[in-house]
């Protein structure tokens, strides 16, 4: 389904304003209307006030996807791997979701390219749905945007979801906290493997991919890869980061990687570990609402004159920030 | 200096256990002694008790530095950059400091690679500062910390003070944030300049520099960046960003780099924009320090066995996690 497919006229029946509106949607979500999912998708994205009713009416099916991480620098083909990853679940018979993380421009509010050209191979195909993500407006950012996302992807039934983010550090440590399985995309010349160590990328990743495999210089990447999983082996009992070799645009490697998921879940399920991820991620999901309400608190005060007041103090000199900071938080519990 | 210096026995006088011992060191580092700038930036950046008493005793010195932000991904030059940056500035008899931000480590706690070869060219200068941040165990984390540092280098008389990150995306906004001017960096061949715009860069970019300028592709690179400068034109009154070629690693095109922040710099001055971005600074910095406290205190509830309880709740789809996060916004009010 493309994203366009939510602007389609639609009898008025994805205008949703209350939150008894909530159940239906979602049960029409779950009876795979890709309208239904689109616009839940959107009131998630836009931190819409439905939020918690929509949150409410998903719990149930948390956790019913196998939810996996694709991440590195841009540039190193994330966006071809996940089409062509796409193809082999759905080969496979999976539902497959794709939220494809763009930060957010904090200027302008929005992410400036949200079309997915390449995307466009699964248009058509009702066992795939694709959203473009940024975190505008989202209480909670990305942290706990995209989560709830990944919660209206299980809704409607989809068994695996991908969650691609684009660029190297915060988001990384994001998409980690989010998926059972994170992948971490590399290429030969895009900067030596050391700059990912130098991220903290080697202790998110379960799998790497050495993508563009065909260019110089992938063997060095995969033997500076397999050479820092050497150094940072995690001891007994726990997962050995696999390496992966592919050429995505020409589909070479795909059905390596998607075997690397597989065995990388057989290893969560029979270690107890799926359990414990799971857990982590919905304590990491309470923890982002919770501060995005509380960044809220704050951000009422920076419409109003105390913040700037505050500001005008420090930036000349006259008051300290940790000073500043104490009296908006006195400010704050009035 | 380099990050050794303080490691050096200094007759315990940089050890510093109590706020009244705050305003020695403070001026001690004012006087130029480099252990004692050293022992500062460590409390910052360790989030020490005594942050509040340091802040309060570096206010008075606020703003006296140009701050540098100088942002792009792994592998473009950036350290090579820097360093020939430095260079250039002390021929013109600044005192510089140099703030190398490498992204925490999330597992670990820490940055992995904290040692930065090329910078001991500056080692023995005892007009240049150069540190490594890692934002590891500072409340607000790099938000906050980095701020801080800043301070810290402005109360030690340095003129400019350089601040360098690793990454593409959070990191660069929050450069931009505190920078009075932001340099990206950008090299042929690394993904096409979209990418840059896709991460929402064109828009913190006061001035882009094409490193590796030698290199095949650097004429379009720099055409796409004109190309998205003119698409992004900011309007009569607005600075428009310039576009700086250099090979850093010959120290090409440095001059041209340092004449280009001159020129911002100017520009920030005239159009009292300078004024402006510092104080916009200042209120990051305080909301920064604010929700680094709110964060620890949701932290505690961590440790606790209430948010366990409540991810367990979620995790099993029990309960939503919206009414998780206010049960747990309840217990923080307690």
């Amino acid at each position: 389904m493309s994203e366009a497919a939510e602007h389609v006229p639609a009898a008025g029946s994805t205008s949703v304003r209350r939150s008894r509106d909530v159940p239906l949607l979602v049960e029409r979500a779950r009876a795979g209307d890709p309208r239904a999912v689109a616009r839940l998708i959107t009131l998630v994205e836009n931190g819409d006030a439905l939020l918690p009713a929509i949150a409410a009416a998903l719990a149930p099916y948390a956790g019913q996807a196998q939810v996996v991480g694709l991440t590195g620098s841009p540039g190193v083909g994330k966006s071809t791997t996940t089409n062509e990853l796409v193809r082999a679940l759905r080969a496979q018979g999976h539902r497959v979701g794709v939220l494809a993380v763009d930060p957010s421009s904090p200027f302008t509010g929005g992410a400036i390219l949200g079309d997915r050209v390449r995307m466009q191979d699964h248009a058509t195909d009702p066992g795939v749905y694709i959203r473009s993500m940024s975190s505008r407006g989202h209480l909670g950012g990305l942290a706990a945007a995209t989560p709830q996302a990944v919660r209206v992807l299980e809704g409607a039934g989809c068994d695996v979801v991908l969650v691609e983010t684009v660029g190297v550090g915060q988001a990384e440590v994001e998409v980690a906290s989010l998926a059972d399985t994170t992948l971490v995309l590399l290429a030969p010349g895009m900067g030596d493997a050391i700059q990912a160590v130098k991220a903290g990328i080697l202790e998110i990743a379960d799998v790497f991919v050495v993508n563009k495999a065909d260019r110089d210089g992938a063997d060095a990447t995969v033997r500076d890869i397999q050479g820092m999983i050497a150094l940072g082996e995690r001891g007994p009992g726990q997962w050995r980061p696999q390496v992966v070799r592919s050429v995505a645009a020409r589909g070479e490697g795909i059905d390596d990687i998607a075997a690397a998921i597989d065995k990388h879940r057989g290893w969560l399920v029979e270690h107890g570990e799926l359990h414990r991820r799971q857990e982590a991620r919905a304590a990491a999901e309470i923890e982002a609402i919770a501060l995005g309400v509380l960044r809220a608190r704050i951000g009422s005060l920076r419409d109003g004159t105390e913040l700037a007041a505050l500001a005008t103090k420090v930036a000349e000199g006259a008051l300290d920030p940790y000073t500043a900071a104490d009296d908006l938080l006195v400010q704050l519990a009035r």
